[in-house]
């Protein structure tokens, strides 16, 4: 927005940058089949065994008395705090009522994104204790930087979604912290958001600030507020997350249902294992939305990856977690849900080779599994523990090349280039052809943090490897940050809201 | 081997890499059906495409005056050293001859690889004139270089193939490196390995070279070279690797068929004429081997890439070549012959994240489109200039994980778990569970270079990003190599050939 104005007439690079955000797109379209690795036989022995799981073991739901009288109203089978359900009931429930689709509405409409088949939605990190730059090293992350990140991801062309907890702002009170966070999304950003999810009073209040930049009606009419409510995997859910999910769906606010699986840990160590348990987990959570509100949007989350069987870490971009995702997706398009999983995952301390090819390798599957919500599509680091300055741009960057590849293959005539092929002789280049020409600004992908140069011209600026480049480019776009416009009044209303509700509550820390 | 014992004893991380190493497979069997992303209309318009542009353009013949005897005694248009397809007929004559499939011997039996579906099989880098390495940075590759490649792809047990030219031994005159590149990879390692193409008389060398180690009639027999020779994109051959693919198909030797294609360069930047150039010029090469020797084993490759449209310089890991690279994969499926393509591509100078992520950005695709045989998928630098002993090790750590992601999802009664599943309580984790206790030591793929440790343990251990950790490893990977065995009388008669050819030719200076 304003933002790009700055940019005008500095480096080539830097010009290109603010092309790509004044046409990046507010979410992308697939045209690629998504890839499937199982056969119907295969999914459909996933979901048997799934509803088995629920109706012989079922789910503990976890201080919540007031979930447990929904699930019985609704057929469940409620044994003290277990709560068994008829096969199929689960599935019946989610594909009786659930949209395939829905619109997440943003403060600007022109950055409003469709969650379900075909689109496909970018969002940050989520929930990172510390931070790290190749400055400062590793840190408790605060609310600056919390804001630093809503700044970026505010910036960043390939990020269709501001996200949530971008990281834990340590420094401020655990039952106070929503507040800031909301309000920076709201402020900072003009990009659809994510809520609170630690208590179900949190989750009320994200909707009531959402109220005031949105209006209450359009609230009350729309979907503006998707969040993230994880499984107690194995088989459990709580009511933080669980009751968080309650007040957004009664509000008709969206959630993710994920349950968060470390194979070997949460669930058995096997791939179908894994899937049977995650699709048990999340038919429960996706149902018990649909008996607060039919119809209140609700995606279908997984998080699943794998472990070291030497030291019991969690593993990233290894192929097991890759199997899983594609099984996943295909499991939730027979739900006829929208997906959540993948992302930017890694193991890797900094944003080293290792953190990369960690990365890639989640997010290739993620781009060719057919994800529709891409959480953690940038910044990750260390399991999730840490947000990386330079391994969020650089994640950034990779995330851009998606519409690309989603694209798929150009069959029109002028991708064919028939002609072009025909009028020209062995050996004649294709470098100055009109063909090349008329194709040229938009042939290819190209990486804006990659260095594509000679090494001796890459030895004469400087020899940066890609982390330092990084940490220039974040600088740069954070000193090139300007906030999307707000009215004074809502501002006003937000700020108000938060000093109020602030000194309502005694500070309580973690 | 040899190797392997002595490791044994040592730290649970070398234990791990030998035993990978005892039990690696000689080559990769996918049960992932290929990722396609054309229909059957889509691939048959660039097939007509293809020849089409053989009838009409046609190819340029440089250089090579029996190739266009040969061309027209088959029923080709030779027009001076233009030589034009009637429609279909280079497919024809592929299709009647070419096998789908065949086995390219190792001096050690149990080293031999199958190359066609549903096999896989990687081989390292290909070409480089330079090394890098994180002590000595870059500098030209020597002969000491290569034997240390070549010793580095012994030991690789992700690595099913010793490759060809790992680095170009610039120290060695240009028209004698063959003999003592061929004379290491025959004594340094005993795993299939690829032949000299620079000119007729150097593949002949490497013939001769191959029968005094398996004997002149087990080579007349079988296959026991598989070389790349490469197109003079766009739409030519020369001597020196039509040459050379005409001595090794004479001698049943196997040869991969490359157009090495830099979009917008050698042919127009779109995917499909891409892809349709690509298949019409190696339509010509695989067509020559069959004419020359029909049955001759012959590789369908492509080596296709992007450009940066500022630049001209050429890019990897970017969303375009992985959509040709689909195409190319689908299109050698229905000419049913083996492909080539893919690897581990890369334009950064250093093993950074770009690199890394450019890498991956490859390799997935390579995977999942079903790629045969995997040249450069290690040690690849700055797009191929470079040979780099860190990103060697990581490289080949990352293409160990394509054996679990190619078995795909086990959905046998132990796959599926779902006894485990029912027989565990919510809330009750798996750590301990039979079924994990039973699986736990093939559950997972295990990165032999990742470091998944907690932070505090990382930083204990030194604080190691990536590279450092892999310059350990190919340092531990040398001091540990010993030659697998090779008959004395063998091994002098080899030495004296190279020492009688040499002295038969004036050196050469590039």
């Amino acid at each position: 927005m304003t933002a790009r104005r700055r940019s005008g007439g500095r480096a080539a690079r830097q010009r290109a940058r603010a092309a790509a955000f004044a046409e990046s797109k507010p979410f992308l379209t697939r045209r690629l089949a998504p890839y499937e690795v199982l056969d119907e036989e295969g999914l459909a022995t996933i979901e048997q065994h799934a509803d088995r799981l629920l109706a012989e073991v079922g789910v503990e739901i976890v201080d919540f008395p007031e979930a447990l009288r929904i699930f019985a109203d609704h057929g469940a089978d409620v044994d003290g705090t277990r709560v068994r359900f008829p096969e199929g009931m689960c599935r019946q429930i989610v594909q009786a009522s659930a949209p395939s689709r829905y619109t997440q509405h943003a403060r600007n409409p022109e950055r409003s994104v469709e969650i379900g088949d075909p689109h496909v939605v970018f969002a940050p990190a989520y929930g990172c204790p510390f931070v790290r730059d190749l400055d400062g090293g590793r840190r408790y992350a605060t609310i600056e930087d919390f804001r630093n990140f809503a700044k970026l991801t505010y910036m960043s062309p390939a990020l269709h979604h501001a996200g949530g907890t971008l990281c834990e702002p340590v420094d401020l009170p655990v039952n106070k912290r929503h507040f800031d966070m909301v309000h920076a999304h709201l402020t900072l950003s003009d990009k659809p958001f994510m809520g609170s999810v630690t208590a179900p009073e949190r989750a009320q209040d994200t909707v009531d600030m959402a109220k005031i930049v949105f209006g209450a009606d359009f609230v009350d009419r729309n979907t503006v507020i998707t969040s993230l409510c994880n499984a107690n995997s194995p088989l459990a859910w709580d009511r933080a997350m669980l009751g968080s999910a309650k007040v957004y769906a009664e509000n008709n606010q969206a959630t993710i249902i994920t349950p968060f699986i470390l194979a070997g840990a949460m669930a058995p160590v096997t791939v179908a294992a894994v899937a049977t348990q995650t699709l048990a987990e999340a038919l429960v959570g996706m149902a018990f939305t649909q008996m607060v509100r039919p119809g209140a949007p609700v995606v279908f989350g997984s998080f699943a990856s794998s472990m070291s069987m030497q030291t019991g870490s969690p593993t990233f971009g290894t192929p097991e977690p890759a199997l899983m995702l594609f099984v996943m997706a295909s499991l939730a398009r027979r739900l006829n849900v929208p997906f959540r999983s993948g992302g930017a995952l890694t193991a890797s301390k900094v944003p080293d080779a290792q953190a990369a090819y960690e990365s890639a390798a989640t997010l290739f599957p993620t781009l060719l599994a057919g994800v529709n919500f891409v959480l953690h599509a940038a910044g990750w680091l260390e399991g999730g523990l840490v947000m990386g300055y330079e391994k969020f741009v650089l994640d950034a960057d990779q995330a851009s090349m998606a519409s690309a590849l989603l694209e798929g293959v150009d069959m029109s005539p002028n991708g064919l280039a028939l002609d072009t092929l025909l009028a020209h002789r062995p050996g004649e280049h294709f470098l100055g052809s009109e063909h090349t020409l008329a194709n040229f600004e938009t042939a290819f992908w190209t990486s804006a943090l990659a260095d594509n140069s000679s090494f001796e011209q890459w030895q004469e600026e400087g020899g940066l490897d890609s982390v330092q480049r990084a940490n220039q480019v974040w600088k740069r776009i954070l000193s090139e940050y300007e906030p999307p416009p707000l009215d004074d009044a809502v501002r006003e209303e937000l700020d108000e809201y938060v000093t109020r509700r602030k000194a309502e509550l005694p500070d309580e820390h973690a």
